[in-house]
């Protein structure tokens, strides 16, 4: 069930997907946060342990085995709602809502402890994480989609935990390749830099008309 | 109670939080698989929501307001339990086992659908999170533990969720930035590259006796 595919599903059928699930997901990464700064006592912890365990359990019962995927609904949305960035099903997605306009693509965003690399920074890792998902949507946007060729990162000082917003344009195209650029930024500026190198996969290459939103 | 910090803990405390806590954390990992790929009844995700909320409600009852940045014991062992790639109390970390020997370092780890990006394949940005941390590991493991001052990623094709390898090696050191290369790789070969610059921190300038092994 996974791939870039067409699915049959209604605006019904998408919103009722949301309900059941995005919850977990919210939940879970609550439990995520929770699970590095809890200090609760063994026995506290082996009961809460007891329901995560009753909760993976029930969510067992019936598992796709494939993973998300990119969904196509002929109702027009789209859910890469697997998407490690941007997926709402998906707790390690902080996650991300990307809105584009003429300038290209932006987010305003909160890392918290689970994102952390040096103490009380963002994991170098994860800014690029968030960036290359970032760079891809502006390329995307402005009707090149593509995969990531190269991603350069240029750390110009450690990014804090807590609120942030991410940018990226697209700066050049030139044939099958797109040249974006992006950054991360707290309240006192830029602290992070990208710049990416998106390819036009074949398929897009082929059909102009495909689609290139990501939801 | 963040930041790099030496506490008092000893081997048998440090055994019990790893006890008491990481099971919280592999637990969670699950949940976020399964939150992704899921197909039960809505009755069934709201009973397992119940548990998620009970779980949450457990462990919110004594909760360190900072994130965890990296402790030093005076034992001797150092916890970066809630690094993004690494930490064993962080359940968006795969997590990594990061070995090193004489050529540098390397790590044997499996990414399920949590991770993805492009339908199937690793999203090009964890690829990142992952290489930024192995980099980084390999610099510190050669005597020169530094934050990132530059990464840059080239993908030569796309990396399968699954079985995957990654390796890092210093590639050479000039003054306070330290040079490193590295890649992903699945069965058939390699999937991804990397070279990072890493600066070495004023407080390793000054002191080079401290500590730089992560675990």
């Amino acid at each position: 069930m996974s791939g870039y595919q067409v699915d049959e599903a209604t605006p019904e059928e998408i919103e009722a997907e949301r309900t059941t699930y995005a919850p977990i997901a919210d939940a879970t990464r609550r439990l995520a946060d929770l699970s590095i700064r809890t200090r609760v006592s063994p026995e506290d912890a082996a009961i809460a342990h007891e329901h995560l365990e009753a909760a993976i359990a029930l969510l067992g019962k019936d598992v796709d085995a494939e993973p998300y995927g990119v969904r196509y609904s002929r109702s027009g949305v789209t859910r890469a709602w697997g998407n490690a960035v941007v997926g709402i099903r998906n707790p390690i997605a902080p996650p991300l809502t990307i809105v584009s306009d003429e300038d290209g693509v932006s987010a305003e965003f909160e890392l918290s402890a689970a994102y952390e690399g040096p103490p009380s920074l963002v994991h170098g890792g994860v800014s690029a994480l968030v960036l290359d998902q970032l760079l891809g949507e502006a390329a995307a946007a402005a009707g090149k989609p593509g995969m990531t060729g190269t991603l350069t990162m240029r750390y110009r000082r450690g990014t804090p935990l807590g609120a942030l917003r991410g940018e990226a344009h697209v700066d050049r195209i030139e044939g099958i390749k797109t040249y974006v650029v992006g950054h991360i930024a707290d309240a006192e500026g830029v602290c992070v830099e990208a710049e990416g190198v998106f390819i036009l996969p074949r398929w897009a290459r082929a059909d102009e008309s495909a689609p290139t939103k990501f939801e």
